[in-house]
């Protein structure tokens, strides 16, 4: 059982002191690693990390291909900034090799998963001889899992699974007492800049998880252009996450008279204090018909955009 | 090319006169059959073949199971009140038997139209030796299907297809140079009362044009269901047209804690003059709300709802 803290408890310094002697204890006179995706989690991580370890913590980042427009560029050159060097590991052929063809959701995210552990991470810790890896991992995560709704990839020990057996190398999870308003708190405290630590939420597997049937290069990009032009026009909007969803299912549409057979864009905007449970922003008219007139103009391809009106619960916040 | 009569056009009674001449010429000293669906556009045609040919006019209303709830009864006691005679076919096995299996929207609507046209009422028609068909066609079916946009089920001789030798049969269409707004005109003028003639439209191939993917008994009564409830929240709103969509792709929900992958309603509701184009209407966040509570506590399996903000063009109004 973990002991929740909530972001009204939390004290930074303190917790940040005792999770640096943590992190110190697991990795020894060793090195860790970590894989750092740009999100609130992974990068408040990496800052814990750098605290514990400076330049014997490497982070990485794994361009898997499914990620938002311009995000390994802009996550380097954050972290420079904040005197942390990134590495850059190229795995999209790796990633969409293991993609082609699944359309389940849970294959979908296990087979990210496995290539990301087992495959392109495993293989650069293995590479490396380094024993420890830091991740992540919230209480959100945990519960979820827990109670079966969603397999997180970064929750192996909370599954039962030794990842010493499993991938070969440590898990440590120094947020895993956290929810999301806690994670933030303590990225401001360690020094992430308002535009990193305010970042809404995004999911472990990316923009696959915004892809309703089989992720393609193509379709990766056609929701990955609708994600641009969503984050565009909701990011002066106060809440707690937005998101475009590429659906599977063709709709009828029409482009200069003539029937256009087309795909459709569900976009979700939440209101939410921790994720276990939200409701759509009530967004006024106006700008949901500015999101509809931006994607059908600029995505190619879309002939529907829809507005998502379920609460959460019996909705989740993705979709996939 | 059709002469287009615009609703403000329109002299109702001079266009009964004449419509009411050409069907008894047409039909001579025979009979006519029309199918009557209960749309406001075969409601309209039932009653101007009614006083053209009195009882020699037979108007059939098929139950091929992919009708709103109740609809057969509420048709079959409204055309009573108003003296009309109307038959009811029940067609429910060979409807569906002909749509197992079909996805593709086209291979639905023809499915839909050989069981309707070759088996069910051509045979009737066959049985019965009644030479004339009466059938509600609208300008804006012929412009869709002209324009390829999509295929109506009534507009075969606009095709260039001969009825009398496709099915043995002709077909008069008086409304084919209406729109939706003349026909409504011309139906009040025929005595039809408000609850009809006012009605929202509803597509030929019924529910299952509110059906993505493969229509089967048990997903024609998820839809029927969330119709039911559509139309119950939103018919006090002054709309062109307002529907619910079943679509095939399944979403990650949760239910009593835990995981449900489920369905998802689309609602649509369109503010329209005559169909041409059409722009989604700005409900009240709190309408939204209201008919998505409903739909996730009424409809089984429903687990997300979505609002359609695009207009047409791009999108039509039905998405099947």
């Amino acid at each position: 059982m973990i002991q929740e803290i909530t972001a009204q408890a939390l004290n930074p310094r303190r917790f940040i002191a005792e999770k640096v002697d943590e992190i110190r204890r697991a990795v020894g006179d060793g090195m860790a690693i970590n894989a750092l995706s740009g999100g609130v989690d992974s990068s408040t991580v990496t800052m814990l990390g750098h605290r514990a370890l400076g330049k014997r913590l490497i982070s990485v980042f794994v361009q898997n291909g499914i990620m938002r427009e311009g995000e390994a560029e802009r996550v380097v050159g954050l972290f420079r900034k904040l005197g942390v060097n990134v590495e850059v590991v190229d795995a999209r052929k790796e990633f969409f090799g293991a993609l082609k063809g699944i359309t389940d959701p849970e294959e979908k995210r296990e087979a990210i998963t496995q290539t990301f552990y087992k495959n392109v991470f495993g293989r650069l810790v293995r590479d490396s001889g380094m024993k420890v890896l830091l991740q992540g991992t919230i209480l959100t995560d945990v519960d979820e899992t827990v109670a079966g709704i969603k397999r997180q990839h970064n929750v192996f020990e909370q599954m039962g699974i030794d990842p010493r057996i499993a991938f070969g190398y440590r898990i440590v999870e120094p947020l895993v007492q956290l929810r999301k308003d806690g994670v933030r708190k303590l990225g401001r405290s360690l020094g992430l800049p308002a535009e990193l630590f305010k970042r809404i939420p995004f999911p472990g597997p990316a923009l696959s998880a915004r892809v309703i049937g089989e992720v393609t290069p193509e379709r990766i990009e056609t929701v990955r252009r609708a994600t641009s032009v969503v984050e565009r026009i909701l990011k002066s909007q106060k809440v707690f996450q937005y998101m475009a969803i590429l659906h599977a299912d063709r709709v009828t549409g029409m482009r200069d008279g003539k029937r256009d057979f087309g795909q459709q864009i569900e976009v979700r905007c939440w209101d939410s204090l921790d994720a276990r449970t939200a409701t759509p922003t009530r967004l006024p008219f106006e700008v949901l018909e500015k999101l509809s007139r931006a994607i059908l103009s600029e995505v190619p391809g879309i002939v529907s955009v829809t507005y998502n009106i379920a609460p959460k619960p019996p909705s989740t916040i993705e979709a996939v």
